[in-house]
């Protein structure tokens, strides 16, 4: 029984108010808030357990490594990974997805190899492939979604051709929340011999993930949007692709032996690692990864596909104001734009009166909103917490700046 | 005056037992710990204050965004910065002098450029290094220290060549202590056109900081042995050397506008921070900076140094045991072998037992280990709250050490 009730109380943030109303976060797409056992293990942390990782021999930092290191293993296990070995920690998805960049694709792909992107990719799964064009010639192959906002996975496949070395592309759209069918994707790709990176920074965190059957090769989580603390996060390689990749970042734990004309580097996933790592945040993640699944990400997915269909329904009757995304199956991503005058930027400043956090902008997606013909859009996403109640506050809301600027 | 029973109290884990014995933590090296000012910020930012920053138009994204850049002009006057936009956030020190490498140094050496360094670098300082002379023929040129482990600054000048592009150097040692004269080596740097990085990870920690005195062009800091959280630290570039630098992380943040065809960048230093950041670890160092700054940096390095010769007097003391570094006026940082069959490793363990925390191996300075020909040290490193009482603990625990292994 999924208790929302009972799981708002989870998280301290949730009970504050904002300009003098209850707070109703609704910016969960950009980061999430964080329940008390992901706070309280952030605190125990540094308060009682603190010390540097791994290449300490006495207890604190014994303590510190056991706890770091346990963190790998329930990724593994949150991801449906076989081996905890796959697990690269890093600072979140754009640290992940820019070591696969430096690390594998840029000392591989040659002038004219193909990069195959959807259209609705964020900057983190876009910038790092504008490297590999603007400094070596690769080109990029968009593929667009059909007017409700739906990615046809045969269009990604058919834009794979003989010089396509990559597809990389999200699992859960940021903006109109809607779900690709990566599975089909990642099968079609291993035939023709093309490696798949997957975005799972939304995708993690609304449904129930397992690399292994999806077939992908890279899979990038963000912590800060999976209840974890901000800066942790990892990257699933398959080894197979961690065989072939060079080390992106220079430094301590990712060496074998470094001396003045030669330098080893340790075996992955270490070699990837280099640093001081994110020590606290990275126990902070493998917590809230427990309390995901303690909670059950079916659960947590069912209630949320809940939370989609009322806020679908509620904004349906708001006839001036457009839904961007109605991909079938989609999640409680909703941006939109209202008629007339207002600005994304403005209705965003006005709910926040109502104590309704949302976004306004590009969200990070410029191919996007050039595609959608809008320059910024407002997004209420939302999160296991989130309530009916809380859709209706956000409907009010509306109305009320709809009044303002009509 | 400098009350280190007070500034002891500020620390709660320092009041902790570790194998039944108080903690007397030495290991402040690898990582210092943190006072509750620094822990508070920390879980008030998750429990009060959190939201992703600067995309947001909300209060709580407003709030955290105005804490979180408030932190770039407290790292700004910590480090004597004329401008907070000098500033660049990193995860640490790694990430800012893999910044450098691949934003500054890869695009623009040829083969045959020489970069010097000391043999006392860490790893983080040679490895981004042991990069361009692996992919692109880059010339590594080493500097020795003396007997004492003393830099001569002329050494460092000499070796600048023709082909020099870079001096890259530490400004104390993290093994032997050693200061480094940078003002010297940077004002001779200066007058052949060659850049200096400073790596900043210990002597930030342990002196006062003036990069517009010292004259570098890059200066990296850590925060996590800065008493601040892991996963936190920043870089100050040099505005003229920002101009010549590409980015190095692409993603959210760092950009201007992306299309399919074209992407252009933001302006420095948001051009080098993708994706989003290390929200509440970058709030959580301000407030240990500031931690730093109310003790005042004079009244720390005063108190460590007596700490260092109170340390130096007891460890000359025992004639069975060698430390490693006697350089004129170094820091509270201790390595040390024993005669005998003791490996530094045994001994870590042994003073362990009695709750003295030190760190056993080769520090990750890997040449600094071949110039003084042994596999691994012992190090105690002192900090700010350390006192002579655990001196004489440490010493304590190294005869029983010494006992055990006669």
């Amino acid at each position: 029984m999924y208790d929302v009730t009972e799981i708002r109380k989870d998280f301290p943030i949730l009970s504050r108010e904002v300009n003098g109303k209850p707070l109703v976060y609704l910016d969960n797409g950009a980061s999430a808030q964080k329940p008390q056992v992901v706070i309280d293990a952030v605190t125990r942390g540094y308060a009682e357990e603190y010390a540097n990782v791994h290449r300490g021999l006495h207890y604190l930092s014994n303590l510190a490594t056991e706890k770091y290191e346990g963190t790998r293993g329930i990724i593994a296990r949150f991801l449906g990974a076989k081996d905890e070995e796959e697990v690269v920690f890093t600072s979140g998805t754009t640290e992940g997805i820019n070591l696969v960049a430096y690390g594998w694709a840029m000392p591989r792909f040659e002038p004219g190899d193909e990069i195959v992107l959807s259209v609705m990719e964020h900057h983190a799964n876009i910038v790092p492939w504008h490297f590999l064009r603007e400094r070596q010639g690769v080109v990029i192959k968009w593929v667009d979604v059909d007017e409700t906002g739906a990615l046809d996975p045969q269009k990604v496949i058919d834009a794979i051709g003989p010089k396509t070395k990559l597809v990389a592309i999200t699992q859960l759209s940021n903006v109109l929340g809607t779900v690709v069918d990566v599975k089909t994707i990642c099968s079609a790709a291993r035939e023709r011999g093309v490696a798949v990176l997957v975005d799972g920074s939304q995708g993690a965190v609304h449904m129930p993930v397992n690399v292994e059957e999806l077939g992908c090769d890279f899979y990038a989580i963000t912590g800060h949007k999976l209840y974890g603390p901000s800066g942790s996060g990892a990257i699933w390689i398959r080894k197979e692709r961690m065989a072939e990749m060079q080390p992106f970042m220079g430094g301590g734990d990712m060496i074998r032996e470094v001396h003045k004309d030669v330098v080893t580097y340790a075996d992955p996933p270490m070699k990837f690692e280099a640093g001081t790592p994110g020590i606290v945040q990275q126990i902070g993640l493998g917590v809230a990864l427990e309390y995901m699944m303690d909670l059950g990400m079916e659960n947590v997915a069912a209630h949320e596909a809940r939370i989609a269909a009322y806020a679908m329904e509620r904004l349906a009757g708001l006839n001036w104001l457009q839904v961007q995304g109605h991909a079938p199956g989609k999640a409680a991503i909703f941006s939109f734009t209202l008629d007339g005058a207002a600005h994304a930027h403005d209705i965003s400043t006005i709910l926040d009166k109502k104590g309704v956090a949302v976004r306004a902008g590009h969200h990070c997606a410029g191919p996007l909103m050039d595609h959608l013909g809008v320059s910024a859009t407002c997004r209420a996403s939302f999160a296991l917490y989130n309530t009916e109640a809380e859709v209706d506050t956000l409907i009010d809301a509306l109305e009320l700046a709809h009044e303002l600027f009509a």
